[in-house]
Protein backbone atom coordinates (compact mmCIF):
# COMPACT_ATOMS: atom_id res chain seq x y z
CA UNK A 1 0.00 0.00 0.00
CA UNK A 2 2.94 2.02 -0.10
CA UNK A 3 4.75 1.80 -3.08
CA UNK A 4 2.05 1.20 -5.45
CA UNK A 5 3.12 1.62 -9.14
CA UNK A 6 0.32 1.76 -12.23
CA UNK A 7 0.07 -2.31 -11.99
CA UNK A 8 0.29 -2.75 -8.30
CA UNK A 9 -2.47 -0.18 -7.56
CA UNK A 10 -4.78 -2.23 -8.79
CA UNK A 11 -4.89 -5.07 -6.79
CA UNK A 12 -4.39 -2.15 -3.50
CA UNK A 13 -8.08 -0.94 -4.97
CA UNK A 14 -9.71 -4.40 -4.58
CA UNK A 15 -8.20 -5.11 -1.13
CA UNK A 16 -9.60 -1.96 -0.06
CA UNK A 17 -13.06 -3.49 -0.57
CA UNK A 18 -12.82 -6.33 2.12
CA UNK A 19 -14.82 -5.42 4.55
CA UNK A 20 -17.88 -4.48 1.72
CA UNK A 21 -20.95 -6.20 3.01
CA UNK A 22 -23.05 -6.36 -0.23
CA UNK A 23 -21.97 -9.14 -1.92
CA UNK A 24 -23.07 -8.06 -5.40
CA UNK A 25 -21.87 -4.53 -5.26
CA UNK A 26 -18.16 -6.00 -4.63
CA UNK A 27 -18.19 -8.27 -7.54
CA UNK A 28 -19.44 -5.20 -9.82
CA UNK A 29 -16.65 -2.96 -8.60
CA UNK A 30 -14.17 -4.73 -8.71
CA UNK A 31 -14.76 -6.08 -12.14
CA UNK A 32 -15.30 -1.93 -12.67
CA UNK A 33 -11.69 -1.55 -11.35
CA UNK A 34 -9.92 -3.54 -12.99
CA UNK A 35 -11.66 -2.84 -16.54
CA UNK A 36 -10.53 1.02 -16.11
CA UNK A 37 -7.60 0.64 -14.96
CA UNK A 38 -6.65 -2.33 -17.69
CA UNK A 39 -8.40 0.75 -19.95
CA UNK A 40 -5.86 3.35 -18.35
CA UNK A 41 -2.76 1.33 -18.92
CA UNK A 42 -3.82 -0.43 -22.13
CA UNK A 43 -3.88 3.38 -24.00
CA UNK A 44 -1.36 4.78 -21.58
CA UNK A 45 -3.88 7.73 -20.44
CA UNK A 46 -2.24 11.15 -20.36
CA UNK A 47 -2.74 13.02 -17.47
CA UNK A 48 -4.02 15.65 -19.95
CA UNK A 49 -6.24 12.91 -21.48
CA UNK A 50 -7.37 12.73 -17.84
CA UNK A 51 -8.29 15.70 -17.20
CA UNK A 52 -10.43 16.19 -20.83
CA UNK A 53 -12.11 13.37 -19.29
CA UNK A 54 -13.07 15.09 -16.07
CA UNK A 55 -14.30 17.92 -17.76
CA UNK A 56 -16.40 16.17 -20.31
CA UNK A 57 -18.36 14.34 -17.22
CA UNK A 58 -18.89 17.62 -15.76
CA UNK A 59 -19.91 18.88 -18.78
CA UNK A 60 -22.47 15.95 -19.20
CA UNK A 61 -23.35 16.29 -15.33
CA UNK A 62 -24.34 20.53 -15.53
CA UNK A 63 -26.77 19.73 -18.63
CA UNK A 64 -28.54 16.80 -16.88
CA UNK A 65 -31.92 17.93 -15.23
CA UNK A 66 -35.12 16.77 -14.97
CA UNK A 67 -36.03 16.91 -18.78
CA UNK A 68 -32.60 15.86 -20.18
CA UNK A 69 -30.38 12.81 -19.67
CA UNK A 70 -26.94 13.33 -20.85
CA UNK A 71 -25.88 10.48 -19.14
CA UNK A 72 -28.02 7.94 -20.56
CA UNK A 73 -27.61 9.64 -23.77
CA UNK A 74 -23.90 8.86 -23.10
CA UNK A 75 -24.75 5.42 -22.41
CA UNK A 76 -26.74 4.95 -26.12
CA UNK A 77 -24.36 6.27 -27.98
CA UNK A 78 -21.69 4.24 -26.67
CA UNK A 79 -23.95 1.29 -27.00
CA UNK A 80 -24.11 0.17 -23.48
CA UNK A 81 -27.86 0.70 -23.09
CA UNK A 82 -28.37 -1.65 -26.25
CA UNK A 83 -26.21 -4.38 -24.47
CA UNK A 84 -27.35 -3.81 -21.14
CA UNK A 85 -31.25 -4.40 -23.06
CA UNK A 86 -29.86 -7.25 -24.85
CA UNK A 87 -28.11 -9.43 -22.05
CA UNK A 88 -31.36 -9.10 -19.69
CA UNK A 89 -33.92 -9.69 -22.39
CA UNK A 90 -33.36 -13.10 -24.21
CA UNK A 91 -36.46 -14.21 -25.29
CA UNK A 92 -37.82 -17.70 -25.92
CA UNK A 93 -37.56 -18.33 -30.16
CA UNK A 94 -40.39 -16.51 -31.79
CA UNK A 95 -40.85 -13.48 -29.35
CA UNK A 96 -40.57 -10.14 -30.05
CA UNK A 97 -37.18 -8.81 -29.56
CA UNK A 98 -36.39 -5.73 -27.15
CA UNK A 99 -34.62 -2.70 -28.14
CA UNK A 100 -33.39 0.04 -25.81
CA UNK A 101 -36.40 2.06 -23.53
CA UNK A 102 -34.98 5.48 -24.38
CA UNK A 103 -35.23 8.78 -22.15
CA UNK A 104 -38.83 10.02 -23.94
CA UNK A 105 -41.26 7.72 -22.07
CA UNK A 106 -43.68 9.40 -20.03
CA UNK A 107 -46.10 7.88 -17.37
CA UNK A 108 -49.59 7.91 -16.74
CA UNK A 109 -50.36 8.61 -20.13
CA UNK A 110 -53.57 8.71 -21.83
CA UNK A 111 -55.88 6.01 -22.15
CA UNK A 112 -57.50 5.33 -25.42
CA UNK A 113 -60.23 2.96 -27.13
CA UNK A 114 -58.78 1.17 -30.15
CA UNK A 115 -59.06 3.09 -33.23
CA UNK A 116 -58.84 6.19 -31.53
CA UNK A 117 -56.39 9.32 -33.04
CA UNK A 118 -53.48 9.32 -30.05
CA UNK A 119 -51.83 12.04 -32.12
CA UNK A 120 -53.47 14.70 -30.25
CA UNK A 121 -52.17 17.63 -32.57
CA UNK A 122 -48.64 16.25 -33.24
CA UNK A 123 -48.12 17.08 -36.94
CA UNK A 124 -46.85 14.40 -39.41
CA UNK A 125 -49.11 12.18 -42.34
CA UNK A 126 -51.56 10.36 -41.08
CA UNK A 127 -50.51 6.51 -39.52
CA UNK A 128 -53.05 3.82 -39.09
CA UNK A 129 -51.56 0.85 -36.84
CA UNK A 130 -53.19 -2.44 -36.35
CA UNK A 131 -51.80 -5.56 -34.96
CA UNK A 132 -52.38 -8.16 -32.32
CA UNK A 133 -50.65 -9.64 -29.02
CA UNK A 134 -50.04 -13.64 -29.23
CA UNK A 135 -48.43 -15.84 -27.44
CA UNK A 136 -45.34 -18.25 -29.08
CA UNK A 137 -48.42 -21.18 -29.49
CA UNK A 138 -50.47 -18.18 -31.08
CA UNK A 139 -53.04 -18.08 -28.50
CA UNK A 140 -54.51 -14.56 -28.68
CA UNK A 141 -53.86 -11.91 -25.17
CA UNK A 142 -56.70 -10.38 -24.22
CA UNK A 143 -56.48 -7.14 -21.97
CA UNK A 144 -52.47 -6.58 -22.67
CA UNK A 145 -51.49 -3.02 -22.17
CA UNK A 146 -49.87 -1.10 -24.91
CA UNK A 147 -48.06 2.02 -24.38
CA UNK A 148 -47.20 3.66 -27.73
CA UNK A 149 -44.83 6.73 -27.78
CA UNK A 150 -42.76 8.33 -30.89
CA UNK A 151 -41.70 11.65 -32.38
CA UNK A 152 -43.42 13.85 -34.30
CA UNK A 153 -42.51 14.73 -38.22
CA UNK A 154 -39.92 17.35 -36.74
CA UNK A 155 -38.34 14.71 -34.67
CA UNK A 156 -39.55 15.92 -31.39
CA UNK A 157 -41.23 14.09 -28.70
CA UNK A 158 -43.86 16.26 -26.99
CA UNK A 159 -41.65 16.50 -23.49
CA UNK A 160 -39.21 17.94 -25.94
CA UNK A 161 -41.57 20.97 -26.46
CA UNK A 162 -43.36 22.32 -23.51
CA UNK A 163 -45.66 24.84 -23.46
CA UNK A 164 -44.99 28.75 -22.54
CA UNK A 165 -45.14 27.51 -18.61
CA UNK A 166 -43.30 24.72 -19.40
CA UNK A 167 -46.27 22.57 -18.71
CA UNK A 168 -46.65 18.88 -20.64
CA UNK A 169 -48.86 17.69 -23.17
CA UNK A 170 -49.41 14.40 -24.25
CA UNK A 171 -48.97 14.17 -28.15
CA UNK A 172 -48.55 11.25 -30.07
CA UNK A 173 -48.50 9.19 -27.14
CA UNK A 174 -51.43 6.70 -25.11
CA UNK A 175 -52.52 3.67 -23.71
CA UNK A 176 -54.75 1.19 -25.10
CA UNK A 177 -55.90 -2.47 -24.26
CA UNK A 178 -56.27 -5.49 -26.32
CA UNK A 179 -60.02 -6.96 -27.48
CA UNK A 180 -60.46 -10.28 -26.50
CA UNK A 181 -58.92 -11.42 -29.80
CA UNK A 182 -56.11 -9.72 -28.63
CA UNK A 183 -56.35 -7.12 -31.34
CA UNK A 184 -55.25 -3.00 -30.85
CA UNK A 185 -55.30 -0.44 -33.45
CA UNK A 186 -54.74 3.15 -33.25
CA UNK A 187 -54.57 6.23 -35.65
CA UNK A 188 -51.47 8.38 -35.33
CA UNK A 189 -48.77 9.93 -37.72
CA UNK A 190 -46.00 9.09 -39.85
CA UNK A 191 -42.71 8.45 -37.00
CA UNK A 192 -39.58 10.16 -38.69
CA UNK A 193 -36.04 9.86 -38.23
CA UNK A 194 -34.49 12.16 -35.52
CA UNK A 195 -31.14 13.45 -34.29
CA UNK A 196 -30.86 13.03 -30.58
CA UNK A 197 -30.30 15.75 -28.91
CA UNK A 198 -26.72 16.34 -29.81
CA UNK A 199 -26.27 20.60 -28.91
CA UNK A 200 -24.63 18.93 -25.42
CA UNK A 201 -21.56 17.54 -24.80
CA UNK A 202 -22.94 13.78 -26.17
CA UNK A 203 -23.14 16.00 -29.69
CA UNK A 204 -19.74 17.13 -28.97
CA UNK A 205 -18.36 13.44 -29.38
CA UNK A 206 -19.87 12.32 -31.79
CA UNK A 207 -18.80 15.20 -33.84
CA UNK A 208 -15.05 14.55 -32.46
CA UNK A 209 -16.14 10.91 -33.57
CA UNK A 210 -16.99 11.50 -37.34
CA UNK A 211 -20.57 10.26 -36.50
CA UNK A 212 -24.38 11.60 -36.92
CA UNK A 213 -26.66 11.53 -34.19
CA UNK A 214 -29.69 9.91 -35.83
CA UNK A 215 -32.06 7.75 -35.51
CA UNK A 216 -33.79 5.57 -37.95
CA UNK A 217 -38.00 6.07 -37.79
CA UNK A 218 -39.63 4.12 -35.12
CA UNK A 219 -42.09 3.52 -33.11
CA UNK A 220 -42.25 2.67 -29.23
CA UNK A 221 -43.75 0.07 -27.61
CA UNK A 222 -43.75 -1.38 -23.92
CA UNK A 223 -46.40 -4.13 -23.60
CA UNK A 224 -47.40 -5.81 -20.31
CA UNK A 225 -49.90 -8.50 -19.32
CA UNK A 226 -50.74 -10.69 -16.72
CA UNK A 227 -48.50 -13.83 -16.52
CA UNK A 228 -46.24 -12.55 -18.88
CA UNK A 229 -42.71 -11.20 -19.47
CA UNK A 230 -43.39 -7.27 -20.38
CA UNK A 231 -41.37 -6.20 -23.34
CA UNK A 232 -39.71 -2.56 -24.33
CA UNK A 233 -39.34 -2.45 -28.06
CA UNK A 234 -39.57 -0.35 -31.35
CA UNK A 235 -41.25 -1.12 -34.73
CA UNK A 236 -38.49 0.33 -37.32
CA UNK A 237 -39.54 1.55 -40.90
CA UNK A 238 -38.39 -0.09 -43.93
CA UNK A 239 -35.98 1.49 -46.05
CA UNK A 240 -34.98 3.73 -43.40
CA UNK A 241 -31.40 5.67 -44.35
CA UNK A 242 -30.47 5.40 -41.31
CA UNK A 243 -31.35 1.75 -40.24
CA UNK A 244 -27.65 0.94 -40.73
CA UNK A 245 -26.52 3.60 -38.26
CA UNK A 246 -28.49 4.10 -35.82
CA UNK A 247 -26.98 6.54 -33.31
CA UNK A 248 -27.92 4.39 -30.18
CA UNK A 249 -27.62 0.71 -31.70
CA UNK A 250 -30.94 -0.28 -31.45
CA UNK A 251 -32.03 -1.45 -34.69
CA UNK A 252 -33.16 -5.50 -35.02
CA UNK A 253 -34.31 -6.98 -38.12
CA UNK A 254 -37.17 -8.35 -37.12
CA UNK A 255 -38.33 -5.25 -36.02
CA UNK A 256 -38.15 -3.28 -39.36
CA UNK A 257 -42.23 -3.73 -41.01
CA UNK A 258 -43.41 -2.22 -44.02
CA UNK A 259 -45.52 1.12 -43.71
CA UNK A 260 -47.40 0.97 -46.76
CA UNK A 261 -48.62 4.24 -48.20
CA UNK A 262 -52.38 4.59 -49.66
CA UNK A 263 -53.53 7.93 -51.68
CA UNK A 264 -55.76 9.64 -50.00
CA UNK A 265 -59.44 8.13 -49.63
CA UNK A 266 -61.46 5.98 -47.32
CA UNK A 267 -59.17 5.40 -44.40
CA UNK A 268 -59.06 2.46 -42.40
CA UNK A 269 -61.37 3.87 -39.74
CA UNK A 270 -63.98 4.19 -42.13
CA UNK A 271 -63.40 8.39 -42.78
CA UNK A 272 -62.23 9.97 -45.87
CA UNK A 273 -59.38 11.34 -45.97
CA UNK A 274 -58.44 14.09 -48.21
CA UNK A 275 -54.44 13.58 -48.16
CA UNK A 276 -52.48 10.44 -48.39
CA UNK A 277 -51.59 7.95 -45.33
CA UNK A 278 -49.74 5.71 -43.88
CA UNK A 279 -50.82 1.80 -42.62
CA UNK A 280 -48.54 -0.49 -40.63
CA UNK A 281 -49.48 -4.19 -40.00
CA UNK A 282 -47.46 -5.43 -36.43
CA UNK A 283 -47.47 -8.41 -34.56
CA UNK A 284 -46.08 -8.78 -31.14
CA UNK A 285 -45.58 -12.31 -29.39
CA UNK A 286 -44.87 -12.08 -25.70
CA UNK A 287 -43.17 -14.73 -23.50
CA UNK A 288 -45.54 -16.77 -20.74
CA UNK A 289 -43.56 -16.08 -17.59
CA UNK A 290 -42.75 -19.62 -17.16
CA UNK A 291 -41.25 -20.02 -20.19
CA UNK A 292 -38.49 -17.30 -19.05
CA UNK A 293 -34.62 -18.59 -18.92
CA UNK B 1 -25.65 -3.58 -37.03
CA UNK B 2 -29.92 -4.72 -37.61
CA UNK B 3 -28.55 -7.57 -35.30
CA UNK B 4 -27.14 -6.94 -32.71
CA UNK B 5 -26.75 -8.75 -29.67
CA UNK B 6 -24.36 -8.16 -26.26
CA UNK B 7 -21.18 -9.78 -28.51
CA UNK B 8 -21.78 -8.56 -31.52
CA UNK B 9 -22.64 -4.86 -30.41
CA UNK B 10 -19.15 -3.95 -29.31
CA UNK B 11 -17.69 -4.33 -33.21
CA UNK B 12 -20.63 -1.84 -34.30
CA UNK B 13 -19.88 0.96 -31.86
CA UNK B 14 -16.15 0.51 -32.70
CA UNK B 15 -17.00 0.43 -36.66
CA UNK B 16 -19.08 3.74 -36.21
CA UNK B 17 -15.78 5.79 -35.31
CA UNK B 18 -14.29 4.89 -38.66
CA UNK B 19 -14.65 8.20 -39.65
CA UNK B 20 -12.75 9.49 -36.82
CA UNK B 21 -9.77 12.05 -38.14
CA UNK B 22 -8.47 12.38 -34.33
CA UNK B 23 -6.25 8.99 -34.04
CA UNK B 24 -5.43 9.21 -30.30
CA UNK B 25 -9.44 9.56 -29.58
CA UNK B 26 -10.10 6.62 -31.65
CA UNK B 27 -7.66 4.75 -30.02
CA UNK B 28 -8.80 5.92 -26.24
CA UNK B 29 -12.35 5.46 -27.47
CA UNK B 30 -11.96 1.94 -28.82
CA UNK B 31 -10.14 0.96 -25.75
CA UNK B 32 -12.78 2.55 -23.54
CA UNK B 33 -15.47 1.24 -25.02
CA UNK B 34 -14.08 -2.69 -25.43
CA UNK B 35 -13.63 -2.50 -21.42
CA UNK B 36 -16.63 -0.79 -20.46
CA UNK B 37 -18.44 -3.85 -22.64
CA UNK B 38 -16.34 -6.02 -21.14
CA UNK B 39 -17.32 -5.10 -18.20
CA UNK B 40 -20.94 -4.94 -18.35
CA UNK B 41 -20.92 -8.80 -19.67
CA UNK B 42 -18.64 -9.68 -16.91
CA UNK B 43 -20.74 -8.81 -14.56
CA UNK B 44 -24.09 -8.97 -16.04
CA UNK B 45 -24.78 -5.81 -15.62
CA UNK B 46 -28.60 -5.36 -14.76
CA UNK B 47 -30.91 -2.76 -16.03
CA UNK B 48 -31.59 -1.68 -12.56
CA UNK B 49 -27.59 -1.68 -11.81
CA UNK B 50 -27.43 0.46 -14.63
CA UNK B 51 -30.11 2.65 -14.01
CA UNK B 52 -28.13 3.22 -10.39
CA UNK B 53 -25.05 4.09 -11.96
CA UNK B 54 -27.13 6.68 -14.30
CA UNK B 55 -28.75 8.14 -11.01
CA UNK B 56 -24.89 7.94 -8.95
CA UNK B 57 -23.24 9.53 -12.11
CA UNK B 58 -26.17 12.09 -11.82
CA UNK B 59 -25.20 12.76 -8.31
CA UNK B 60 -22.11 13.20 -8.74
CA UNK B 61 -22.29 16.04 -11.80
CA UNK B 62 -25.47 17.96 -9.56
CA UNK B 63 -22.77 18.34 -6.63
CA UNK B 64 -19.56 19.18 -9.00
CA UNK B 65 -19.11 23.19 -8.97
CA UNK B 66 -16.62 25.55 -9.19
CA UNK B 67 -15.09 25.00 -5.34
CA UNK B 68 -15.93 21.05 -5.49
CA UNK B 69 -14.64 18.38 -8.05
CA UNK B 70 -16.80 15.00 -7.32
CA UNK B 71 -15.20 13.34 -10.35
CA UNK B 72 -12.26 14.03 -9.63
CA UNK B 73 -12.98 12.43 -6.03
CA UNK B 74 -14.27 9.67 -7.50
CA UNK B 75 -11.30 8.97 -9.88
CA UNK B 76 -9.11 9.45 -6.54
CA UNK B 77 -10.84 6.55 -4.92
CA UNK B 78 -10.81 4.60 -7.23
CA UNK B 79 -7.44 4.47 -7.52
CA UNK B 80 -7.52 5.48 -11.43
CA UNK B 81 -5.92 9.31 -10.56
CA UNK B 82 -2.85 7.44 -8.88
CA UNK B 83 -2.83 5.22 -11.32
CA UNK B 84 -2.51 7.56 -14.03
CA UNK B 85 0.17 9.73 -12.07
CA UNK B 86 2.11 6.71 -12.03
CA UNK B 87 2.32 6.06 -15.20
CA UNK B 88 3.12 9.17 -16.13
CA UNK B 89 5.79 9.95 -14.18
CA UNK B 90 8.35 7.58 -14.46
CA UNK B 91 11.84 9.40 -12.73
CA UNK B 92 14.90 8.31 -13.41
CA UNK B 93 16.49 6.45 -10.04
CA UNK B 94 17.13 8.16 -7.27
CA UNK B 95 14.98 11.22 -8.09
CA UNK B 96 11.57 11.89 -5.57
CA UNK B 97 8.53 10.10 -6.74
CA UNK B 98 5.40 11.87 -7.44
CA UNK B 99 1.92 11.47 -6.34
CA UNK B 100 -1.28 12.46 -6.45
CA UNK B 101 -2.07 16.15 -7.65
CA UNK B 102 -5.62 16.65 -5.19
CA UNK B 103 -7.97 19.16 -5.49
CA UNK B 104 -7.18 21.50 -3.17
CA UNK B 105 -3.92 23.86 -5.06
CA UNK B 106 -5.00 27.54 -6.17
CA UNK B 107 -2.73 29.21 -8.48
CA UNK B 108 -0.92 32.50 -7.45
CA UNK B 109 -0.24 31.38 -4.02
CA UNK B 110 1.75 34.26 -2.12
CA UNK B 111 5.39 34.57 -2.36
CA UNK B 112 7.35 34.04 0.71
CA UNK B 113 11.25 34.76 1.65
CA UNK B 114 12.73 31.89 3.08
CA UNK B 115 12.36 31.14 7.03
CA UNK B 116 8.86 32.73 6.38
CA UNK B 117 6.23 31.92 8.19
CA UNK B 118 2.97 30.74 5.68
CA UNK B 119 0.30 30.09 8.04
CA UNK B 120 -1.29 33.08 7.85
CA UNK B 121 -3.73 32.20 10.74
CA UNK B 122 -4.34 29.04 9.74
CA UNK B 123 -4.51 26.59 13.60
CA UNK B 124 -2.05 23.68 14.22
CA UNK B 125 1.13 23.17 15.93
CA UNK B 126 4.11 25.40 14.65
CA UNK B 127 6.36 23.45 12.80
CA UNK B 128 9.39 24.09 10.73
CA UNK B 129 10.71 22.89 7.09
CA UNK B 130 13.47 23.00 5.78
CA UNK B 131 15.48 21.23 2.96
CA UNK B 132 17.46 21.55 -0.12
CA UNK B 133 16.36 20.11 -4.17
CA UNK B 134 18.74 19.09 -5.97
CA UNK B 135 19.98 17.12 -9.11
CA UNK B 136 20.90 13.20 -9.21
CA UNK B 137 24.23 14.38 -9.00
CA UNK B 138 23.50 15.90 -5.91
CA UNK B 139 24.18 19.44 -7.67
CA UNK B 140 22.04 22.12 -5.75
CA UNK B 141 19.06 23.62 -8.10
CA UNK B 142 19.08 27.16 -7.13
CA UNK B 143 15.94 29.45 -8.12
CA UNK B 144 13.58 26.57 -8.25
CA UNK B 145 9.59 27.15 -7.36
CA UNK B 146 8.39 25.21 -4.64
CA UNK B 147 4.63 26.09 -3.95
CA UNK B 148 3.88 24.17 -0.72
CA UNK B 149 0.08 24.16 0.18
CA UNK B 150 -1.83 21.59 3.41
CA UNK B 151 -4.70 21.56 5.37
CA UNK B 152 -4.91 23.17 8.86
CA UNK B 153 -5.34 20.76 12.60
CA UNK B 154 -9.01 20.62 12.37
CA UNK B 155 -8.19 18.71 8.33
CA UNK B 156 -9.57 21.59 6.25
CA UNK B 157 -7.85 22.96 3.48
CA UNK B 158 -8.14 27.11 3.40
CA UNK B 159 -10.04 26.60 0.42
CA UNK B 160 -13.14 24.85 2.63
CA UNK B 161 -13.32 27.60 4.60
CA UNK B 162 -14.23 30.79 2.37
CA UNK B 163 -15.39 33.81 4.00
CA UNK B 164 -18.53 35.63 5.01
CA UNK B 165 -18.58 36.86 1.44
CA UNK B 166 -17.06 33.66 -0.20
CA UNK B 167 -13.91 34.94 -0.35
CA UNK B 168 -11.12 32.76 0.19
CA UNK B 169 -7.79 33.87 2.17
CA UNK B 170 -4.34 32.25 1.74
CA UNK B 171 -3.43 30.24 4.84
CA UNK B 172 -0.73 27.45 5.20
CA UNK B 173 -0.14 27.62 1.33
CA UNK B 174 3.06 29.71 -0.29
CA UNK B 175 5.52 29.96 -2.95
CA UNK B 176 9.11 30.04 -1.77
CA UNK B 177 12.32 30.06 -4.06
CA UNK B 178 15.50 27.97 -3.22
CA UNK B 179 18.84 29.93 -2.57
CA UNK B 180 22.10 30.10 -4.14
CA UNK B 181 22.78 26.35 -2.66
CA UNK B 182 19.34 25.00 -3.31
CA UNK B 183 18.30 25.43 0.31
CA UNK B 184 14.64 26.28 1.26
CA UNK B 185 12.72 27.03 4.70
CA UNK B 186 9.46 28.22 6.17
CA UNK B 187 7.55 28.14 9.08
CA UNK B 188 3.92 26.39 9.01
CA UNK B 189 2.09 24.13 10.82
CA UNK B 190 1.55 20.23 11.82
CA UNK B 191 -0.09 18.80 8.66
CA UNK B 192 -2.61 16.40 10.66
CA UNK B 193 -4.92 13.61 9.05
CA UNK B 194 -8.22 14.28 7.27
CA UNK B 195 -11.27 12.98 5.34
CA UNK B 196 -12.10 13.28 1.87
CA UNK B 197 -15.55 15.25 1.38
CA UNK B 198 -17.23 12.32 2.13
CA UNK B 199 -21.48 13.79 2.28
CA UNK B 200 -21.91 13.33 -1.19
CA UNK B 201 -22.25 10.34 -3.77
CA UNK B 202 -18.60 9.40 -3.55
CA UNK B 203 -18.86 9.31 0.67
CA UNK B 204 -22.20 6.84 0.13
CA UNK B 205 -20.35 4.97 -2.22
CA UNK B 206 -17.20 4.53 0.73
CA UNK B 207 -19.56 4.03 2.88
CA UNK B 208 -21.24 1.17 0.95
CA UNK B 209 -18.09 -0.33 0.34
CA UNK B 210 -16.95 -0.54 3.66
CA UNK B 211 -13.98 2.01 3.26
CA UNK B 212 -13.37 4.85 5.60
CA UNK B 213 -12.57 8.54 3.81
CA UNK B 214 -9.47 8.92 5.58
CA UNK B 215 -6.01 10.41 4.03
CA UNK B 216 -2.77 10.21 6.28
CA UNK B 217 -1.08 13.49 7.39
CA UNK B 218 1.00 15.22 4.25
CA UNK B 219 2.50 18.53 2.70
CA UNK B 220 1.75 19.28 -0.62
CA UNK B 221 4.41 20.10 -2.98
CA UNK B 222 5.10 21.28 -7.18
CA UNK B 223 8.49 21.80 -7.51
CA UNK B 224 10.31 23.69 -10.74
CA UNK B 225 12.98 24.85 -12.47
CA UNK B 226 14.81 25.50 -15.69
CA UNK B 227 15.86 22.67 -17.70
CA UNK B 228 14.25 20.08 -15.07
CA UNK B 229 11.08 18.11 -15.05
CA UNK B 230 8.41 19.93 -12.21
CA UNK B 231 7.31 17.42 -9.73
CA UNK B 232 4.45 17.29 -7.47
CA UNK B 233 4.21 15.03 -4.92
CA UNK B 234 3.63 15.00 -0.99
CA UNK B 235 5.47 14.52 2.38
CA UNK B 236 3.96 12.24 4.65
CA UNK B 237 4.44 11.41 8.34
CA UNK B 238 5.86 8.31 9.46
CA UNK B 239 3.69 6.96 11.94
CA UNK B 240 0.33 7.99 11.23
CA UNK B 241 -2.37 5.36 11.17
CA UNK B 242 -3.41 6.07 7.68
CA UNK B 243 -0.29 5.15 5.66
CA UNK B 244 -1.74 1.89 4.37
CA UNK B 245 -5.35 2.75 3.86
CA UNK B 246 -4.99 6.29 2.32
CA UNK B 247 -8.63 7.13 0.74
CA UNK B 248 -6.74 7.87 -2.42
CA UNK B 249 -3.60 5.22 -2.69
CA UNK B 250 -1.20 7.92 -2.77
CA UNK B 251 1.27 6.91 -0.21
CA UNK B 252 4.77 6.32 -1.46
CA UNK B 253 7.61 5.02 1.05
CA UNK B 254 9.81 7.19 0.05
CA UNK B 255 7.65 10.17 0.43
CA UNK B 256 7.59 9.08 4.37
CA UNK B 257 9.59 11.15 6.44
CA UNK B 258 10.36 11.81 10.67
CA UNK B 259 8.64 14.78 11.56
CA UNK B 260 10.70 15.53 15.09
CA UNK B 261 8.55 17.22 18.06
CA UNK B 262 10.82 19.61 20.39
CA UNK B 263 9.94 21.01 23.71
CA UNK B 264 9.14 24.47 23.96
CA UNK B 265 12.32 26.86 23.58
CA UNK B 266 14.26 28.65 21.09
CA UNK B 267 12.97 27.18 17.33
CA UNK B 268 14.98 27.22 14.06
CA UNK B 269 14.16 30.65 13.23
CA UNK B 270 15.85 32.27 16.48
CA UNK B 271 12.74 33.00 18.45
CA UNK B 272 11.19 31.28 21.42
CA UNK B 273 8.58 29.38 21.44
CA UNK B 274 6.64 28.75 24.75
CA UNK B 275 4.70 25.92 23.23
CA UNK B 276 5.97 22.44 21.52
CA UNK B 277 6.54 22.62 17.90
CA UNK B 278 7.88 20.15 15.11
CA UNK B 279 10.66 20.05 12.41
CA UNK B 280 10.82 18.16 8.94
CA UNK B 281 13.86 18.22 7.09
CA UNK B 282 13.47 16.83 3.41
CA UNK B 283 15.19 16.78 0.20
CA UNK B 284 14.02 16.32 -2.57
CA UNK B 285 15.48 15.67 -6.40
CA UNK B 286 14.70 16.63 -9.88
CA UNK B 287 15.08 15.04 -12.87
CA UNK B 288 17.05 16.74 -15.57
CA UNK B 289 14.73 17.21 -18.61
CA UNK B 290 17.61 15.35 -20.35
CA UNK B 291 17.20 12.94 -18.63
CA UNK B 292 13.73 11.88 -18.93
CA UNK B 293 12.74 8.44 -20.46
FE1 LIG C 1 -37.29 7.26 -29.98
FE1 LIG D 1 -4.10 16.89 0.65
Amino acid sequence: MRNLNEDTITQAVLASMANCRDARLRTVMTSLVQHLHAFARDVKLSEEEWFTAIRFLTLVGHITDDRRQEFILLSDVLGLSMLVTAQNNVKPAGCTESTVFGPFYVEDSPAYDNGADISNGAQGEPCFVRGHVRDREGMAIPGATIEVWQADQHGHYDVQIPGPDGEHTHRARGRLRTSEDGRFSFRSILAEPYPIPHDGPVGALLEALGRHPWRPAHLHFMISAPGCESLITHVFRHGDRYLDSDAVFGVRSTLVADWVRHPAGIAPDGRLLDVPYYTLDFDFVLSRAHERK
